[in-house]
């Protein structure tokens, strides 16, 4: 059996090939994966079947929840929603070549900075299956290699999906070895030591397993572990709007990472919006915890403690408190929240703006619920992951966070040596037109 | 004494309030600290003989190289550069608040996705004390924090130099504590360790001294422990150009980074090109070490081992290797370089994009001296470093080095519930014309 490191030499190896295939190739690397999915769908669902057989055991001996299991399981919906999303992927802008900026230094002597991929992706998942066609496609797509680790639990869907998506992308001339599979549990803490390998981790589930993830590895990691987020109604908010936001963004998809967790309150509308809110909340079926202000107006309100404004509920639970005002209400989110999303409802632009400028987070939104925070409908095409960290990507990551840049530098002979000293000649640094696609095809590439 | 931790947290305090801080208030207390510096430059110099004294005492003792002590001195014409370098940041275009991405979703719900700056920088840097202004000034201009740690040889200029930056920047309205410096060695390792207030990390020294840096901390860093940069002179390259560039990437500042160490010379051309270039090289007092080919052509070259090819000397010695084909020179580099400057001189474009393709490396020259891979010459305004990583930023980096990025979401009461399920409003994803700053100023920013 094939060792984690020798895996990974052989993805570093496919990368440097597969950084050049063109992108007709790999678009149609991508329908041809579509296709066999949809023709090996039968094997797929049979190997689920095994994967859900044996997780039914886990579930009698307590070893997995039931949630689990529901996410495990493929069925024939799932299938064509992975086959849609490959073809999607497909259909993609190519985010790899375009000209980031081009400049001349001097006549004949031009610089381009080009969008190129980073080299080998870390891809680790828990349970779901579809995580790994998806990041697989959007590898590809990025002309990145891909080791990929999932969850013991759906070990015989991944192989299955795995050997569809490897079989079809190198017979359409993806150079071979540029997806890897990590099968055994050990790997995973291998893998998070080959930071002279693997580039870049995406990893994908709980905040347990990506905090996991984040601490033990000097891999650049791309994700976040929790969206604590935050929605603050101030006092020149339009309450009603208030009530529709703060409802939509804590019961519309409670289980998400940009679900809102806590709301403060301005308290000089604390009197008449707490009423509003926590009725639509009893209605919605939503348990709310308060401060001691909150508490004097929503009486079933539970007591919220110090540990409730740093907990991710994940659930129908909401933290609510009551500020003295909109910078209050701004230091409390960059205490305790996770900078990922966070909103203001507000009538009043001023306000509006100091809190766009003050919250420290990746997303930030007046009038509009947390749960648009997401690369879809930011209309990024596809989401490689939503990051908390501020460096390399921020907020929802489309294709472009699987790229990275290269500087090409066409001269004809020039020397560094005429540009110092007594008779230096300039630099023009006119900024040029030409796309380096143009420049590459009128050179024959 | 103020310990780091505190250090830290005063710093990410005062970088809250820093990103808030409009560019006209950044750039008069860039122009202010200028002056400062100016006024104050006889107590700067006398900080600095004090410095020069120990040094003295410390190279007697050979506990310094006389290189070293170059780099540590002082005077007028160096602290006239320093001005000029401040006032030169001042009048650079801001980072901060361009707009990266501006799209409707739908009707009255736009968002943009702006340049912010990232929070706190942690600068780490030997004994030039240049390095200290150069950063502060980068780090204010892009409205970030910094913690500056130093080397030990160069405390007292280091103070005097931070005396006048922190005086000047918080009298001109820059918030108290966005300047912290740290003078013990035991502070380097601590601070290293705070990932959670440190967002990244500008280290500017010797390789060895980048390189711990790059093995001792969980922090992001931006840089380059080495510049192992390759020339392949291809069989169809014009060899008059071939020795123009070589020589000029070999001898016109072999201390630099992006100073060629290792020269790739095909077979085919080998027997005219390598007396060509060895005689120039002797001229300028290069020493030469050949692989066997090279060595039956260059008489007095000496043995290259493979340690050779690893080796950064930041000398005038350069090691040479025939090479069979484009492709083992591709190899050649992508095995033993840096992945940060590499060149090729060829008048065949094919093998020139081909060698564009295939070189894994940040910056890759056609035609030109690897010389010219800096931030300057590229017409970046400023240099914050050249990065061999490849997330975040690749290459010479600018001041875009130190800004991350940040969603806003406007909206008018939108709510995610209307976008999903049967009868879901669409999206419309229509790119905007309009800049963040255009509707930030309408709403009375």
């Amino acid at each position: 059996m094939t060792g984690v490191i020798e895996k990974a030499k052989e993805a570093r190896k496919a990368a440097l090939k597969l950084a050049n295939v063109p992108v007709e190739t790999r678009n149609s690397a991508l329908h041809r994966i579509a296709a066999e999915i949809r023709e090996r769908s039968d094997e797929i669902l049979r190997a689920n079947s095994e994967d859900m057989r044996r997780a039914e055991e886990l579930l009698r001996r307590g070893r997995i929840s039931r949630a689990a299991m529901q996410r495990l399981k493929l069925d024939e919906t799932k299938i064509n929603d992975i086959i849609r999303m490959v073809e999607s992927v497909a259909g993609l802008e190519d985010p790899i070549g375009r000209t980031l900026y081009a400049v001349e230094l001097d006549r004949g002597l031009e610089l381009y900075k080009i969008s190129c991929p980073i080299g080998v992706i870390g891809a680790v998942f828990e349970a779901r299956p579809d995580v790994l066609p998806q990041l697989s496609s959007l590898c590809l797509k990025s002309a990145n290699a891909v080791m990929l680790k999932g969850g013991r639990e759906a070990a015989n869907t991944n192989r299955a999906l795995f050997n569809a998506i490897r079989g079809a992308s190198e017979g359409a001339g993806i150079p071979e070895g540029w997806i890897q599979l990590l099968e055994e549990r050990r790997e995973v803490r291998e893998m998070l030591e080959l930071d002279e390998y693997i580039d870049l981790l995406v990893p994908r589930g709980s905040r347990e397993f990506v905090r996991y993830i984040q601490q033990n590895t000097r891999i650049p990691v791309l994700g976040h572990a929790e969206g604590i987020c935050h929605i603050y109604v101030d006092e020149d908010a339009d309450l009603q709007m208030a009530v529709r936001i703060c409802l939509d963004a804590k019961v519309q998809y409670p289980a998400v990472c940009n679900a809102v967790e806590k709301l403060l309150v301005h308290r000089k509308i604390a009197g008449e919006f707490l009423p509003l809110i926590a009725e639509a909340y009893r209605k919605a079926g939503v348990e709310m915890r308060g401060c001691e202000r909150t508490r004097e107006i929503i009486k079933d309100a539970k007591r919220a403690t110090e540990r409730d404004w740093r907990t991710e509920y994940l659930d129908l639970i909401i933290a609510i408190r009551v500020v003295d005002s909109l910078q209050q209400a701004i230091d409390h989110i960059n205490t305790y929240g996770s900078k990922h999303t966070d909103g203001i409802v507000t009538k009043n632009m001023k306000n509006a703006l100091a809190f766009l400028r003050g919250v420290d987070s990746s997303s930030v939104m007046v009038n509009a619920s947390t749960r648009f925070s997401d690369g879809y409908r930011y209309g990024l095409g596809a989401e490689v992951g939503i990051s908390t960290g501020k460096i390399h990507a921020r907020g929802p990551v489309g294709l472009e966070g699987l790229t990275t840049t290269k500087y090409y530098l066409i001269g004809n002979g020039h020397v560094v040596g005429e540009y110092v000293g007594p008779g230096a000649k300039p630099f023009s640094h006119r900024r040029l037109e030409r796309k380096w696609k143009e420049l590459e095809s009128s050179l024959g590439g």
